[in-house]
């Protein structure tokens, strides 16, 4: 049986329900790739950091990264933030190493540069996880329609925004308690500037952008309102219109067919019917895909949380790893 | 420029939009793949039936598929039925060549084989358009959420009689009337049997069990029931309950989770609330399936149709164009 050794960048929430899957579905794993997906080494800021992995993966917990990277078979980058994290994809990219991700800024951000060092040394890059969790979207806009024309991508792609939208909106809540409530509840972090500014869900759709239209969109570039501004008077407007207010993000490709695509991308709060289809409940994701044969294809589910993002780094791990031991083989 | 040679085996609805389209896109699939897909020969049981295909076209179809098939890279099944079609798939993985399908029935009976065929000569089947066409259901089962445990798979999966029974249910047209306007508008056709008696939704079912647990299930072992049973009254009580009756198709895993998966599979009308869901109206469909990991994922969209199953074909065969090329160079 071969051996794959897994070597993690980054253990938090994430970081550890991968470790705890790959112990517990050890046997799965084994028979889905036919290799032995052991985890090799856990680079972290702090090995002494609370998490809840199994006893047998703490002495693997290091503060070495070029130790642990030196010793892999597969990157699993999910230590977040934009440095070191990107250097070190880099660098295992340069050395052949195929990494897996669920980093969306320093994908949104360098993700062109990224895949322009897997092809040089021949290697993979895969990233799911960046883009609402295990809802397939990535996938979908970029393999899936290969060979089809997409029009347009729209949806609701931050689950902690909606969560307070839809809280306000539904639930009645007065919109600053109802931000306080998202905090309390461990929706929106300390800093919730990525989430309630937009900035998480620029990163998704300018990533989604690039998958669906080979366009390179810098966050800089999108037309990005976030739900700071949004007054009570606001939510009650919509309210009585029989309206909700969601954030949406949205890329459009505009232009003639045959030219480099024209893509217009915004991240805004709309108004939009209680019944639209994007005006998902709770902490929910939604994504509206139009394409030119396939139609509207929408797709949603939970696009946040440690298990669930979990599920999409492990796909993809099983996928580099079968085509790993193909390459072997 | 490399040149993908394309046979097609079949012109129907779903055969002409491929070749409309791998005539009007060649642009697209040249910079997507980096070759040329070329449509070397259509094999057809009538070459003089009308079909809506460009004029550069009509001198490819034959009825010879023994030659158009020794004149091809890649063929592309899209005649359906189980007999030539199957027997024709199996010469073709024999001597290497990639299967591109959309062939539900043959997959549903005989895939394993067709699968165990093309692994003992190395190539590619592929048929995502096998199932609900573009909607990337069954991707996500297979690929997605290789990494995850699915628990359970259930969905609207055949548009025929959903339209029936929206138009029973919501329009309050007498079943037997519903019945026939669907068959008028081409949503059923002449003998409507494979939908109706559920049939088609079964033949899906089964090639996602296998896709998610690698279980072989008979189609005769699936507890079917069709449409064919329901009357205005059952219709009525639905209605008066605030529900709606839909034609679900389902499969969940039983049994502990390191033994081989127990997996029952059933496809049968159910009432379901009006707010549910999977309570899908007109000719949509929809999936739902759950995963330990990934929660609940929801994928819908048109799941039939010439144009939205080319654009599943075209995925699949743009994907073949690429793993080819890849090994050519």
């Amino acid at each position: 049986m071969s051996v794959l050794r897994v070597g993690l960048l980054g253990c938090g929430t994430v970081g550890a329900a991968v470790v705890r899957r790959l112990h517990d579905r050890a046997g799965l794993y084994r028979e889905r790739t036919g290799a032995e997906l052991q985890v090799s080494g856990i680079a972290v800021r702090d090995v002494e950091a609370p998490r809840e992995i199994p006893a047998e993966a703490r002495p693997l917990l290091t503060t070495d990264a070029d130790a642990m990277l030196a010793g892999c078979d597969v990157l699993v980058e999910l230590m977040g933030g934009l440095e070191p994290a990107r250097g070190l994809m880099a660098q295992a990219l340069d050395r052949g190493i195929p990494v897996v991700t669920g980093n969306k800024q320093v994908i949104a951000r360098h993700g062109g540069d990224l895949h322009a060092r897997a092809r040089a040394s021949g290697t993979l890059l895969t990233y799911e996880a960046a883009v609402l969790a295990a809802i397939p979207v990535l996938h979908t806009v970029r393999d899936m329609l290969a060979g089809d024309r997409i029009t347009a991508i729209s949806g609701v792609m931050n689950g902690s925004t909606n969560y307070v939208l839809d809280l306000a909106g539904r639930q009645r809540v007065p919109f600053a308690d109802a931000l306080r409530q998202a905090a309390e509840l461990g929706y929106l972090e300390a800093d919730p500037t990525e989430d309630v500014e937009g900035l998480d869900a620029t990163a998704k759709i300018v990533v989604l952008a690039r998958a669906a239209w080979g366009v390179e969109v810098a966050m800089e570039d999108v037309a990005r309102t976030g739900i700071t501004g949004i007054t009570d008077t606001d939510v009650d407007a919509a309210r009585d219109a029989g309206q909700v207010i969601r954030l949406i993000a949205e890329a459009t490709r505009r232009g003639p067919d045959d030219e480099t695509p024209d893509v217009g991308v915004s991240v805004a709060p709309r108004r939009l019917d209680a019944a639209d289809p994007l005006a998902v409940q709770g902490a929910g994701n939604v994504v509206e895909i139009q394409a030119e044969s396939a139609g509207t294809l929408r797709l949603s589910g939970a696009g946040a949380g440690g298990e669930e993002t979990a599920a999409a780094v492990l796909g993809d791990l099983v996928g580099v790893a079968r085509a790993l031991l193909a390459t072997r083989s």
